[in-house]
């Protein structure tokens, strides 16, 4: 577990989430070695195409890696990975288990976030225990499973769930350093990225410029 | 948990692999009522299309059913989840969490299965603390993830491992009534098996009908 206010979600300016497969041909090792120098807040260990073993193995290096940085570990959706590498927490969807059994299995200390789309959803994760909410797709994406036809819910939404709940709101979703500032003028805390980061042609620069954005 | 000596695979002679997608249009819940009236000694959870989720719910349901039966229930893969339903134990493959991981886990109580298709990998698997391993595809199967066009690796690979460990060994994939007697004369302790259940006319009966072979 990651000591100190690191582990505040309401401190998360920028949030990356690992998929090797949209990182360019490099190793999720080496793009998450280069967001931390960029300076990004916290790393979710997402890789839906890896087994279980390799997410695990993969888990371990990410550990030591965002331990020796102070920067929080996060596991999507596996709450028994999440227990086998010590990570801080976990970030269930819709259809992973509930928030209320991943924070029975973790602990009370534990982070739990959870994605919501729709106000509805981000009021049951709250009144369930979330730590905070993933909001999204803000923007048209094609990295996660989002239908690309669709346009995302707009820096809208953020404002409709941010008056909603009482828990730190990230955007997620399309999200880049150039259309990030609506995102957290409607009361996101953060934005969280895939390729934006994973993808670019220099990681450490995309970190440190989605950071400026989201504190201009 | 289960109590009784119903936990101990040594005695699973009968071992039923759910998969909605190869249930003939039943359910699972409706396929695992009629087994556990034929007699099956021991029910996975596997449901490798469901979302967790889906599996969480449809877990609570066959711990209820499993339980009320005195059937130990397992589940596929995710330790997580085998925690939330309280399921007795696990079974992983060779991609999923280690052995040692999921021991570590679950607790010394618990049973961890573990797929293997050779001598080194059942070593491996008893030495990291396994239960009982599950050995195959015994013979050609189309409801795994087996390459189809294999023909399985025989009762001679059940030989084969009972010789080099000590912990039960149950053989899985393409077994059936007709030939499910060579693989117990090789040593194992029974049978698991997915469509010869699921996709039967008259599960119940199947499940007599395999219970039968395997203890001629």
């Amino acid at each position: 577990m990651t000591d100190s206010s690191a582990t505040d979600p309401g401190g998360w300016h920028t949030y990356l989430v690992t998929q090797e497969s949209v990182s360019a041909g490099r190793s999720t090792l080496e793009v998450v070695d280069a967001a931390l120098e960029g300076g990004v807040d916290v790393i979710q260990l997402r890789e839906k195409d890896a087994s279980a073993r390799c997410r695990y193995e993969l888990g371990l290096e990410l550990r030591e890696r965002t331990a020796a940085a102070g920067v929080p570990l996060i596991v999507n959706d596996r709450v028994d990975l999440a227990l086998a590498i010590e990570a801080d927490g976990v970030h269930v969807g819709q259809s992973d288990l509930p928030v209320g059994v991943a924070r029975d299995l973790l602990g009370p200390d534990a982070i739990v976030g959870c994605s919501a789309s729709t106000v509805a959803d981000a009021k049951r994760a709250e009144a369930d225990g979330a730590d905070y909410l993933g909001v999204g797709a803000v923007y048209a994406t094609s990295s996660k499973d989002v239908d690309p036809d669709e346009s995302g819910v707009g820096p809208a939404r953020i404002a409709s769930v941010v008056d909603a709940v009482s828990i730190p709101v990230i955007g997620i979703g399309g999200i880049t350093a150039e259309n990030a500032s609506p995102v957290v003028e409607a009361g996101a805390a953060g934005v969280a990225v895939i390729s934006e980061i994973t993808a670019a042609d220099d990681p450490k620069a995309a970190s440190e410029r989605l950071a400026t954005a989201v504190h201009r």
